[in-house]
């Protein structure tokens, strides 16, 4: 868990590093039978900072990953917005890199998620995590639609990328896709223009 | 699991007893890692019935709640409608009871669900769900925003009521909070108005 894990307040902060990219606390009530969160809710996060253009196209989709312990995805920066958040007790390292043309082009953050956390990440800003968990349900909104033909125009940079920075546990032994292991050095993406976002 | 779990091929089925209620078969692709899916994806689910209205005042909260084996939750008839779904490896016996004024009042409809399914539930039908699985992430999509104050407008039947002829395992041992318990009987239960979802 990160600090504290229930009844924090709901609450929003900037990520300085990469403009756009907001971390939100997430009030997560414990009982009985075990926790229940608002993971998001529109008319409380919007006042916040959430932004509103996120809705202006209409379009939605939410993904779900489950992963084991060990595993690494991304990092990856499709043409969309992404709200993430664990779903369940699990815990990522979550790790980002803009990759927008512009002075904050390479800039890196990373912090540890559970369930009590809830991320903003804009697009061109690669997005990945590595499962720190025995198991982790990862959840997401987008708003816009993957595409597997659209693949080869996505942004991508690899995790394994020293000049990133980035304290992954053990990153030679982690498990990833055979995609991941293959996309280029910071040095070689080329940054994204706006108009390709 | 359900009979298959992986690389379903994406459907939806209305559930004849509960009109308006939509089964849908999700794609869960596998691999190295674990699994991946689309759990919502509005352009591919409008099509296949998914109701256009579930967004027509543009409000949007998803829920997630984690419990334990034998936990029992519900059932409530909240007044929005519910996309509900398993969002790791986890396995609950879901359950709805129609609420509504008219035909369809008190008809039960009960599955067991995992994260290749998605359940639409229109407003006024009852919601619930025992823990199969050693735990389950639970998530949904709703379309209204919940508050602690118009909770003694929301409608509920006692998920114990033996009319309804749920197959629950080991109902009296449930983990339960103390609201549900208290819930009325279907005999008692005011059929809700239109007016009133
Ligand atoms: C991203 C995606 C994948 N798929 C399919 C393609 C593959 O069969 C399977 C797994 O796809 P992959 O791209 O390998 O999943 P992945 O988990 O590596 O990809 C994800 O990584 C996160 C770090 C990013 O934030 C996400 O935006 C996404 O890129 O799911 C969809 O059907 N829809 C989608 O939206
Ligand atoms: C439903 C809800 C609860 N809460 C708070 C109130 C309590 O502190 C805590 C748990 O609330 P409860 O009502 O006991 O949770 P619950 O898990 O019993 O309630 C849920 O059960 C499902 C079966 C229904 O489909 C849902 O619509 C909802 O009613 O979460 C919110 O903050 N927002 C919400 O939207």
């Amino acid at each position: 868990m990160t600090e504290e894990f229930f009844e924090k307040e709901l609450a929003a902060r900037q990520i300085t590093e990469i403009p756009g990219m907001i971390e939100f606390d997430i009030p997560v009530h414990g009982d009985n039978r075990g926790w229940f969160k608002e993971n998001f809710q529109k008319e409380k996060m919007l006042p916040l900072g959430f932004p509103e253009e996120f809705f202006k196209d209409g379009k939605l989709q939410n993904n779900v990953s489950l992963s084991r312990q060990g595993v690494l995805r991304g990092l990856h920066a499709e043409p969309w917005d992404k709200y993430i958040s664990v779903a369940d007790n699990g815990r990522v390292l979550g790790s980002w890199v803009d990759l927008r043309e512009g002075e904050s082009f390479g800039h890196v953050y990373q912090t540890v998620i559970d369930a009590s956390k809830g991320i903003y990440v804009p697009r061109g800003v690669a997005n990945g995590f590595q499962v720190l968990s025995e198991t982790v349900s990862y959840s997401y909104l987008v708003n816009d639609y993957w595409a597997l033909a659209l693949k080869p125009k996505y942004a991508f940079v690899n995790y394994a990328d020293p000049a990133l920075g980035i304290t992954w546990d053990n990153v030679e032994q982690a498990e990833v896709s055979d995609a991941d292991k293959n996309h280029p050095l910071l040095k070689n993406v080329v940054p994204l223009k706006k108009e390709q976002l």
